[in-house]
């Protein structure tokens, strides 16, 4: 089988290899949904393929078949209706093993060149995926097609990239020569063969089933690994037609196409479990809550864990040259998909004695309804307030906004709005609650979704001390400083280094602490609770493959 | 802090980094103890070296002392009487944490420096090392020199490289645009600081208590950790010296040497678990038995933990066009060091019907009885036989042979020698037993030790599915196979690489299954029991450190 796609992308990996080492801009997938990119009718295309999945089972022809399942309710406010197959796994586990066998010699170039032309085909289905992700997350179109399509697909790009920067480190041959004083030297030759570490699990999560998903997925069938798709049952779609274009590549490859399967299930029966402690699973990658998360790293022993988790994101606020642009930011960033992201800021530290600002000194007090006012003038609209917020993927976050109310003083309530197009739709403003930084049992922990608060703390020694513990008791993705005085800025960064969490410093303008740029930025370290690895990194792909070695004397 | 120490190896640095990827034949440190390589008065200043350890306190300088342990006794006869200070780990701990903050933001730079300065000055003395080594393992001189010194630097060395590799893949800084259409772009600085996981324990064994911890140690300590080194009860000085040697070049480098300390404790106490499961204990290397590491796999979760445990490692006969070259192969690999090697082979496959030889074929009693002459022949003369077996390092190994005629049919007994220069000395010639392939439950197991199986198989095809099922489902470090046919080599080749065996082919000369290779030889692939790493690869580095990044506009 000569590698056709690996040929045919080489370009494209070259160009991803240097990304990962230069760490700038750059993608080759366009994030506007825009004509220009992606065609004329892509658009109206992508939203009828979309609609084509309602209301009929989603075929992909998986061995196994025992019965139906699937149940995603649109945060919108539609009922998908569409059904997947539920799989015998005593019957899709001989399969997957008889497909594995194939896939998992064909070696690192096949392996990348499927993983590279499954990428450029979904890409080609960004429409159809972003509609598909919208209507199971929640979110608003936007962040559904970037996030969705074209950022995961960089992220998937970016694993691919370190797994072959990783494999193709190793010769496939080496010719050793020992000097043997007078005598004849001895003579070897070595072979060293990549060898995938078995059958990889992704366990999806409902609030980013791509995004989330795709690194682990990707850096896995990169690394020849049979790859199972487990989905969150709220959100099997958008990875239903992620596993159908991976299957389409490998038969077009001369695979058997279950070297890439989707499993489909139920909410709240055990398929996690069970799949996670089978002897045969020998990776997995989980993105969701901390107690399921800490739960496979524990029991999961017989695999290469990678978990992303909750959370207790930050924003220390000390000074300011551009206090509009601080709240115009820090507002966006709280009420982009209504802080369901794991990036998404809570705890806001303002110390009691209020900042220096560019306008002169601001108290705590008008600090904090700055930033109230800020929210409720970016959401003052809306029809653009729904196009920042989405809509909330589920009950347990609806609850926690309902019960919200208790945790502090109210600063900003949370409000209903009314989708002028989804009229059905769960669309919440967020809620700010002011705190004393005595109230760690409020804020100390994570309040998934539109809640955050502005704690009142002693100084910003205060802040910088208490949200490093805090990131490493209960732990963080990001953190965010605003401050004019590069000694503060200094120590927040060895801080946040000590901490493991990715720091940005005084965003005023269109970037925002949510946003991880794949090929530039790290997301995660694995030095906190919030998560166990890093996407992506050299140890994301390293742990998914071993070197097997043969010599013999020339 | 200029990092003196980097500047002055970059060369050598540069020459390890090429050989792990060309993995060619090099060394830069002399494995014959010969006076040209360390100078005419070696020998005898490391012999008075060693002896001037005996019956005193080796003292490190170390806080938290509070008693002795230490009661090593060479399996060559001599008690040493040693001792080492017992700490207080509720002193030491806090002393490592206070000298670990200046080392952990040192810098790659100035880590690797302090690696390399260390292996340079370590070189200087092999022969003190060489000693200690021997009289704690009974491993003869010209092992005990080779593996405890030269090769335990060379693979040291080697996990330096691939720190290296990987650290300096991470630019300090990176400058990203984002075009914005008819927009001004975005534009970031991204700074990386590399930041090590926290403190790292070392896990010493009985047998190779330099070459085995090396890897580990100096893969930790070029990434930035602070290292505990836990040496086995019974074979503390050749750490003891090491941390010695490390702790003095921290000194000179301007750190405080708690950042590299050595926990000696009594046999049996539970020193092993205690270290482990501490919270700041962030890696963990371990060799030793399967009970022990797998115990600390299962419950040192908040660690990143890599170890080589109990395996059958195990030969394949088919056929030889060098008969009696494979004979005395095979029996050199069973008296080396009295079988006490993690690659010594135990299990030896020969189908019932015989083999084809250059001199025609063999019948299974004809080449089990030339195996077994050969182990006579071999250890004939006691003078050489000594200096090939060394000596047997405790008594559960003594204890094994003992009991070892149960296990089959004896075709060679276990002799007692008297080493001409230590009349006290432990020293047992290999037992080989002949079974047949249902014995399973006498073979299918460690026998950690000179004590060697004759297995009767139906045929190769038998003694590859055997040796590979044996392998993942017990463990096994090496694999070793005599073939005249290259579909049988080839067969025997991608069982290996899926066991995750390093398979050696027809060895009939100078080359041995039990030897690996720093730079070119894969040691363990973590795809079976026997281990879950691999001395070195880019997996045994990575989980060493993270990535910390901060972000700021432009």
């Amino acid at each position: 089988m000569p590698p056709q796609f690996f040929n045919r992308h080489s370009a494209l990996l070259g160009q991803a290899t240097t990304a990962i080492q230069q760490r700038g801009y750059w993608s080759p997938f366009a994030e506007m949904p825009s004509p220009k990119a992606y065609g004329e009718t892509a658009n109206d295309d992508g939203k009828l393929a979309f609609e084509a999945h309602h209301h009929k089972l989603f075929d992909l022809g998986q061995p196994g078949r025992v019965g139906e399942t699937g149940k995603e309710v649109s945060p919108f406010g539609i009922t998908l209706g569409t059904t997947y197959s539920k799989s015998d796994l005593n019957v899709l586990f001989p399969a997957i093993h008889e497909a594995a066998q194939a896939w998992r010699t064909a070696g690192p170039e096949v392996w990348v060149g499927v993983a590279l032309e499954s990428l450029i085909r979904l890409n080609k289905r960004s429409f159809e995926i972003a509609y598909s992700v919208m209507h199971t997350t929640g979110q608003a179109f936007m962040m559904a097609f970037q996030a969705g399509a074209p950022h995961a697909q960089d992220r998937a790009l970016e694993a691919v990239a370190y797994a072959w920067a990783e494999m193709s480190g190793v010769p496939k041959t080496a010719y050793w020569e020992k000097p043997q004083g007078k005598n004849e030297p001895l003579k070897m030759e070595k072979r060293y063969r990549v060898v995938p570490r078995g059958i990889a699990l992704v366990i999806g999560c409902s609030t980013f089933p791509t995004w989330n998903s795709y690194p682990g997925l990707f850096a896995s069938l990169a690394t020849g690994n049979a790859v199972v798709v487990k989905p969150h049952p709220g959100a099997i779609l958008p990875l239903a037609i992620t596993v159908q274009v991976i299957r389409e590549v490998l038969t077009d490859a001369g695979f058997d196409p279950n070297a890439v399967t989707l499993v489909a299930h139920n909410a709240d029966d055990d398929s996690a479990q069970a799949l996670s402690l089978r002897p045969d699973v020998k990776v997995i990658d989980f993105t969701g809550s901390s107690i399921n998360g800490n739960w496979i790293e524990q029991n999961a022993l017989q695999a290469k864990v990678y978990t992303e988790k909750a959370g207790v994101n930050q924003i220390i606020v000390d000074s300011t040259d551009d206090f509009k642009g601080m709240v115009r930011n820090i507002a966006f960033s709280l009420a982009l998909y209504s802080g369901q992201m794991c990036t998404a800021p809570q705890n806001i530290y303002i110390p009691q004695e209020g900042i220096d600002t560019a306008e002169g000194h601001l108290s705590f007090d008008e600090v904090t309804s700055a930033i109230g006012q800020g929210i409720e003038k970016l959401l003052s609209d809306t029809d653009r307030a729904v196009e920042v917020l989405g809509a909330i993927q589920n009950d347990a976050t609806l609850n926690r906004i309902e019960q919200a109310n208790a945790l502090g003083d109210v600063v900003v309530e949370s409000k209903f709005l009314t989708h002028p197009l989804f009229p059905n739709a769960s669309v919440r403003t967020p809620i700010l609650l002011k705190v004393d930084a005595s109230a760690e049992d409020k804020f100390a922990r994570e309040h998934f979704g539109p809640i955050s608060f502005v704690v009142a703390t002693k100084d910003t020694a205060h802040s910088i001390a208490l949200s490093k513990r805090i990131a490493i008791e209960h732990g963080a993705m990001t953190i965010s400083v605003y401050s004019t005085n590069p000694e503060v800025l200094r120590q927040v960064e060895d801080a946040a280094a000590e901490a493991g969490i990715s720091l940005s410093c005084n965003l005023t303008s269109s970037v925002f602490v949510n946003q991880s740029a794949a090929y530039s930025d790290f997301h995660g370290t694995g030095a906190n609770p919030a998560a166990n690895t890093t996407l992506s990194d050299p140890s994301f792909v390293t742990g998914r493959f071993y070197v097997a070695q043969s010599r013999v004397h020339l």
